[in-house]
């Protein structure tokens, strides 16, 4: 039995998420990627509240491809490219019309907020990346 | 001895708060003016954490009364227009180039995050509010 | 023969869209409005590109009725409220769990950006919107 | 003679900037590492007007070193890390009260946006760039 690799997000991109080149402004897309993690977050921590919120941000990259347009949807494939012992790394991709537009990378770390601190990986949620790992 | 009455922020506009039609976006506005608020919020509630944050907008209204470009600095004045019981309404005015390109208003009730309901505006922001009445 | 007096946006709010108070960032809300304004602005202007858009935003209002939080889907009820010479108002309502969480007003202007200057509805989208008119 | 070789740019975080984690979001540093390019773009093309606007943001990245909180201003320098025949690259470092928070890397191409095709950069902003290479 096979397991769903990747997770899909579909974004109607919003007007004031152009700027005055008349695309979708750069800045955008870091919070799109962000948005299309949520299904996978969940996922490996499906509380979602932030009292026990056992996860940081350390780094993104995004690659712009072609501009984005504000007329038409966008899909997100988030997959899991890399699991370490503290961080995993996930691989965005950003289609319009089916076209590659952008693609980004953000590695997320385990991290204890209250002692702030970083921390391994739990059993549970390791597993589950590790089946994903594409 | 007379106190000052009004609260002064400027704002360099960001390219990215541009949007297609080449001005900058009505959804900035809102943006702007809470970050306008801040000194007079610091200034009734000067720790400024959340842990005891008492307050809560309750509504806002924007007119937009002349476009907004990206180019030069916006001066936003802040101040108070009215001291209820329970809220306090804050009126704000956005110039760039001398001109006053829009005007806001903001009702902010004192509210009991922990336990959910409004509460009454304590005598020492009451009194610096009062004494800035315009 | 009725027509659909309203329009329905879906939103699924994004986790940058809290802020620290652990709810949505009242700022977030015309954000919202604005792209649920979409399909009447598409249904009255289907071209939706900015060489020849003949409107622009004269005045919101937000009253923020409950908080609003990230892990629950929010449904925005946009209507047509009034209809003047060269304005009309749209009603929207947010609701999140079935719970009217905010409501709000837009004005807005039928403008010529080419002259500057506000002009009236023409007689297709007028014919629209007071179809609509609740 | 020398020449200063980078450019700072002061931010004041804002309070809708934070998110449920209490912290600045991670989808914030963008916006305001590309707010910090606007002196160094200004100096390579004076006009600043979108018309004829000659680049574009082909990759960016962003570490995140500490969390940034929402009380003391952000210091942002930029420099230039690399001039190729077509693109440069920025080097981006985040201060708060002294601490490097942030550091982050930014590609830009010379980009005809009429022609939508690279271009070579030319002659005044690359002898620019490269009297600023660190």
């Amino acid at each position: 039995m096979s397991v769903e690799k990747s997770f899909e997000t579909m974004i109607n991109p919003r007007f004031c998420e152009t700027d005055a080149l008349a695309h979708i402004s750069n800045t955008v897309l870091p919070i799109w990627f962000e948005h299309a993690r949520d299904p996978l977050c969940k996922a490996i921590h499906p509380s979602m509240t932030v009292d026990d919120w056992p996860m940081i941000v350390a780094r993104i990259s995004v690659d712009y491809i072609a501009q984005v347009f504000v007329q038409n949807p966008v899909k997100i494939i988030t997959s899991v490219s890399k699991v370490g012992n503290k961080s995993f790394t996930l691989n965005q991709k950003a289609y319009q019309l089916d076209k590659l537009v952008c693609s980004g990378e953000c590695v997320i770390v385990y991290f204890d907020y209250k002692n702030q601190k970083t921390i391994p990986i739990p059993d549970t949620p390791r597993k589950f990346l590790e089946e994903r790992l594409i």
